[in-house]
């Protein structure tokens, strides 16, 4: 057996039964070694960036790392943020890179990198299975570092000649993954009487916006009077009609900065204690006040159900409790028809990916009150995520819908995912918010002062950051008065836009440097195409009742479909 | 004046004033300060990898460096590979990545990750500006590093907080790039000797292969009897009717042992001493035999054309001596209709960048008898090279033909490029050669033994490597004998596939791991939907007449178009 076969053989006896990958030479054997091996299915992505995005969306779903295979430092790089994302996500990936035959890499040929360097930029362990070696034990500890007790990118590398040669085949026994420490007594008291403050905040993120952790979270906030604030971003989020009901952090700093002015402690349940995503000249990075007490309840990787569900015993709170939920119903008006329709059409248990940027906040307001679903969203910031996560999210549960809300901008960094949607046959609706602008980077140039950095766009209300920055009523008083607009206040970030100061760069006009950053019409993207050219039916709308056909259509299909929504 | 206006500023007097880039809200501030100090011309790209390929292909046909602008580490992370290909090629590249402000780094917010790790991977020098520091020394150093005297990626890491403070400006004067030292007369007398052994190779790359330096091998070949060769890719090579005539090491390294097999001694001429892309079970890695003399003449970042002409007058090779030339008319039938029309089609001065893999070497025998033109290769072989390497040739070359030749394969990895081609009006012809398969890769699994990896293409010599398997006659002796064919003989790396020996994997027939990741068909990829999604018109073709219609039109176009050719 050689050491392809052993490492294909180890992948499937820990359980691993999905590999994504863009191979090349340096990998043929372990291809071999898959067809001589069954158990390891190859899905191809003509993209590096859309196997590891996929490898993400997997884990989120099936809780269990996916493998990867690329090809040497060239294809790791070009796979690299999307790892960066999974990583951020807690997500276990099992990233196998090949290498060149180790007595190659001396010479220096043309695709020789420091593949390691690489590698350890996104992960939790790298180990190179050196030939003979015990590359079984060497792949299933990368499999166990993958997984935890902090899950993450675990890389192998893999020399050709260790794939090549024969080796001795070292016996692996399964392995759990390590289980995280439950809270202590003292943590639970802390946090009991932190909670009990006015003004309190129960800060939630990762497992802790999950079932039956939710819920829990859900009775502790109605026993206690705390908030419920969940992070900016989480992997996987329960949310709609029913569930329980939970504000999130802003993404704009100013905006989460104002929430958070006058909380007297968080309590963290999953999350990690609130960063600002981007430093601003004279403003703190540092989230919450000083002087507001935080206490740990369970960090990200722990096991936020256990310690939620000892928090609710050890105060009290009652199975019976008022807790808050989303209404079946909004009472108010969606202010996004993309969101309206969204909410109307998704089916139950939908898995919603969220790479909608400026979008996000209408579309969540919108879907806070639709059937019970799952919400992904970017934990690392890189755009491109969304495809690629909602493939994997898609092979992790088969039958079941998936629908990809992404921004035109982001949607192009990984299109090539539509293409092995189209090879598995994916149930994946791709929802493009089709603005033709990078316009988070126009609200950016906007708060910088920058005079009408935004084309006129007279059709969009979120067109031009000018229009809103004109001082809207403070906070989020004028949002509409619905419980579930009260409880689940996503505001959009264009209201959070407050009048700049006559900042530095208040005396300058948009140049050409700015518009052409910032736009990406002209010419006009055509997704449609685009998608069409990759074996993927499309569909262009500019109303909520042409995609609410489109998206009835897309669920009939027993297939992807993409649908371009201009705004 | 705040650190990116000194920056941009600092670019634009040191000569660069073109930057490719995709900004995030990092580099806003770099945006704002190139509409305050006007000459830095901003042209946007969808992916990073488009920009940072677009920077070596600039830098081949200008031979200076343009700048990127990308943002943060996943940024670099996704322009990275091209950044290898550069690097390789010996481009100077000038690579700007914003940076979270400093004190932001160890908030550990989403984006952050360990940039300095990623550029050194592809970098001569890395250098990060602080806040308050000399900026403009750092960046008028960086892009000095990028030069030379060893060209390449110089990193200038520019975090949010010295671009958006005031600081101070110090005057940095332009800079010269050092000049490499002339090959000493030890060194000419040795490579004189060499040269005249009975079957002695002038083994030329980079700037060997241009204008007069290659004139200067042609008379140096014509005075000793020895071969001319080129490396198996150089960045830019002049080719063409009457240009002298260079034979290519072949990529695959048992036909290259072969070639140089009897070889007594080389001269290294802007050329590294050959070693195989790949290793291969019992084949050595380095290409020449053992015994072979190795003389270094100039080393790939020398001035080949001032090493190349010493040489010539040392051994009194006179100009009038027999050079030979690429004749201005194939005597044979090319053997491919794509590289027929190709040859029959191009305007002189055309620039061909080569990314075509398995189909290469066709289109290279086929357009040894073109009108003059350019031609740039992959250097650092990641493939997705083509297409960003043309915008920026395109870009550096205003108003010259540019033909890009690429697999449908590499095609997909920027397919993005074609956005900021039809944007920027660029014409750029982009020659898809579709065979809907990673061919290079079904060769591969040919040599390993493996039966059948390919699927039956009827209509496609070049289709299945089981048929080129059946031991064609050895070595080159079957190729047309037209005198471009027997100095010029790149011959199919398809032909270069001996009988492979009954090898470990011969059991083995095609499982679906091996299908599903060779063949990029199922579903079939439309690039004409692909280029007109983008704004770029697009013609599908299945022969030569057509081909030569479609260039023509392309030729007349002022601006970008994609041509697919169904092999």
């Amino acid at each position: 057996m050689n050491g392809a076969e052993i490492v294909v053989r180890t992948l499937i006896s820990q359980g691993i039964d999905l590999c994504l990958a863009n191979p090349g030479t340096s990998e043929m054997h372990f291809l071999a070694a898959m067809d001589t091996q069954p158990g390891l299915r190859l899905v191809l992505a003509l993209h590096e960036n859309v196997a590891t995005g996929a490898a993400d969306g997997f884990a989120r779903i099936a809780g269990r790392p996916a493998s990867t295979l690329l090809h040497l430092g060239p294809g790791l790089a070009n796979g690299l943020s999307n790892l960066h994302n999974a990583s951020r996500a807690l997500s276990p990936v099992m990233n196998i890179v090949g290498d060149h035959a180790v007595a190659h890499r001396r010479l220096d040929a043309p695709l020789t990198s420091d593949i390691e360097a690489l590698a350890r930029t996104v992960g939790v362990s790298t180990c190179t299975a050196q030939p003979g070696s015990d590359i079984a034990g060497a792949t299933a500890s990368m499999i166990a570092q993958a997984r935890g007790p902090v899950p993450g990118v675990a890389t192998l590398l893999l020399p050709a000649d260790t794939a090549w040669s024969e080796a001795p085949e070292h016996a692996v026994m399964p392995r759990a993954a390590a289980r995280p420490s439950p809270p202590e007594a003292s943590a639970l008291d802390a946090a009991a009487a932190a909670l009990r403050q006015p003004g309190a905040v129960l800060f939630l993120g990762f497992g802790a916006l999950r079932g039956q952790a939710l819920e829990a979270a859900g009775r502790i906030a109605a026993a206690t009077g705390a908030a419920l604030l969940g992070q900016t971003t989480s992997p996987v989020l329960d949310r709609g009609a029913g569930r329980v009901c939970v504000e999130r952090l802003p993404f704009a700093s100013d905006a989460a900065l104002r929430r958070l002015a006058a909380v007297p402690a968080m309590v963290l349940a999953g999350a990690r204690a609130p960063v600002a995503f981007f430093a601003r000249p004279e403003q703190p990075g540092q989230l919450w006040p000083p002087g507001c007490r935080m206490v740990e309840l369970a960090a990200p990787h722990d096991d936020a159900l256990r310690a939620l569900t000892m928090l609710a015993e050890h105060i009290g709170a009652a199975a019976s409790a008022d807790v808050r939920r989303y209404p079946a119903k909004l009472a108010h008006e969606a202010e996004s028809w993309i969101g309206q329709a969204l909410a109307s059409s998704m089916a139950e248990d939908t898995i919603l990916v969220d790479e909608a940027l400026t979008h996000a906040v209408a579309i969540a307001s919108a879907t806070a009150a639709a059937a019970p679903h799952l919400c992904l969203q970017n934990m690392g910031g890189s755009i491109g995520y969304g495809a690629p996560a909602a493939t994997g999210a898609a092979l992790a549960a088969p039958g079941r819908p998936v629908i990809a809300v992404i921004g035109d901008g982001s949607a192009m960094y990984t299109i090539q995912a539509l293409w092995t949607q189209a090879r598995e046959k994916l149930p994946v609706i791709t929802l493009i918010v089709a603005n033709q602008a990078y316009r988070i980077l126009e609200l950016e140039a906007a708060r910088m002062g920058v005079r009408d950095p935004g084309r006129a766009m007279e059709n969009d209300p979120h067109a031009s950051p000018l229009r809103e920055v004109r001082c809207p009523p403070g906070g989020l008083s004028h949002l509409g008065s619905g419980p579930a607009m009260r409880n689940d206040p996503h505001a959009s970030p264009l209201r959070e836009v407050r009048c700049p100061p006559r900042g530095p760069l208040s005396h300058l006009g948009s140049g050409p440097a700015m518009r052409n950053a910032l736009h990406i019409g002209a010419p006009d993207l055509d997704f449609v195409k685009l998608a069409e050219g990759m074996g993927v039916p499309g569909r262009r709308v500019r109303n909520a009742a042409q995609l609410a056909e489109a998206l009835a259509e897309g669920q009939r299909l027993h297939g992807p479909m993409l649908i371009q929504a201009d705004v």
